[in-house]
Parts: structure tokens; C-alpha cells; sequence
């Protein structure tokens, strides 16, 4: 099975975050994707939940991938208050063909939390520049 | 294209890591992936030098992905102690089927510093357990 749309992935055992101001048991990565799933994700961009994405420390934590996009993973995401910041970067994401959003377009969260990228499979051997 | 052996990509950019004894200017992630060239990857897992995994602050960093494995990022690696630990690690990855090496198998620096991990396509939604 290829990965061909835009998936904003979210980590769904995240913990960090405030307490949760509605008193139930959800934690703030569970909450983060009910606040997602009740905006609506963009066009062309699935949301999906996760079980853990190992970034423990520093969540709340999303990832964007699809197609032949580098994947990026970004951490420190605020339950609450990115939302709207999320569902912007994905469809910034989703409408580039390589997953680089202009830095001018980059979200500022985007550009202060990056986690880690992993390159499509087809990527250039940077070496051969040498 | 797929990526269906096992890939140990290194990014090259990375800074961190002590002052280069040799003198020359290569970087620490760059030293690193020359160390692990000269090592030899394991069978089954190809050795690729990536232009930047974006993990910064806590490098050097290297991902393991492959087929419809998990993918793995671990940061805090040590260019010259890590050597060993990384190609074992590696093999240990290449051998299972989902990218989940067992606990009790998994080098320590796998336990304690991972990054992130991004899913396979097809995984199972969390949520269908609720």
C-alpha cells in the first residue's frame, strides 16, 4: 500500500500538556486529535491517529507524510492553540510536490519544532556533490 | 520506488560532537558515516548519507526504515563510540518484520534516545479498540 495523499499523523499517548480543563481522561495527544478531527482536516489530507510516536519528551507530537514527501515530525505542539496552525501547515504541506514548504509559508511552529525529517525513498546521495 | 531493504541513513550535517581529532573539516555526522562505511554495513542493510535529518540540537542523528517497517530516529549518537552499537542495531532492525526489535534485544542507546518513529502505511488504527 503506497502513501499517496497528505497524512497528519498524530501521536495519540502524547502526556505533556495542561490538565485537562473538561476532567475527563484523555490525554493531551487524544485531545489534540478530537480538536483536529472536530476542525476538519484540509482537502487531500488524512488525519490519522497513532499509538506512540516516541517523542515522549517533547509532545505533543504530529507528523506530515504522503506521496514521494520528505516526512516531517514536529514536536511541542500545544493541544489547544495549534489546531488551527496544524490544518494550515498540512495543506501547505500537501500542496508541495517534495513536502518543503517555503520557509517564507513555513508556520513558525514549524520552524522552531522540527523533530526530525526523513527523505522520500528516490532522494539524492548528497555526496555525489563532493 | 520502494524502499524495500533495510536503510540506515546518517545525516551528514550534523555539528555536535567533540572536536575533530584528525583536523580535518568534516563534520561530526559526516565522520560518523565514514566510520560506518568503513566498518560495512550488514548484510541486508544499505549504508545512505542524508543532506540534513533535521534533529539538530541532538545529534548526530540516523534513521532505520525499510519495507513496511516502522521507521526509527535516534539522535545523541557518538560519531566514534556508536560504531558498533549502530550496525548492530541495524541487523537487529533488518531482522524483524515491523521494525520493532524486542525489547531485551534493543541497544541501550535505542532505548533511551529515540527521536521519533514514524508508522507503515498500513497500520492499525489505535482507535478501533476503544
Amino acid at each position: 500500500m503506497s502513501v499517496a495523499e497528505t497524512e497528519l499523523l498524530v501521536c495519540i499517548k502524547c502526556r505533556q500538556g495542561p490538565e485537562n480543563p473538561l476532567g475527563d481522561d484523555r490525554r493531551p495527544g487524544r485531545r489534540l486529535y478530537d480538536r483536529l478531527t472536530e476542525a476538519g482536516a484540509p482537502e487531500g489530507v488524512r488525519l490519522r491517529a497513532v499509538e506512540c510516536l516516541q517523542n515522549c519528551d517533547y509532545g505533543c507530537t504530529i507528523a506530515l507524510r504522503g506521496g514521494t514527501r520528505w516526512i516531517y515530525v514536529y514536536g511541542n505542539v500545544d493541544e489547544v492553540e495549534a489546531v488551527e496552525t496544524l490544518l494550515d501547515g498540512a495543506a501547505r504541506y500537501a500542496a508541495t510536490a517534495d513536502g518543503l514548504i517555503p520557509w517564507r509559508e513555513r508556520p513558525d511552529h514549524f520552524k522552531r519544532n522540527c523533530v526530525a525529517r526523513i527523505p522520500p525513498a528516490n532522494f539524492p546521495d548528497p555526496l555525489e556533490e563532493d
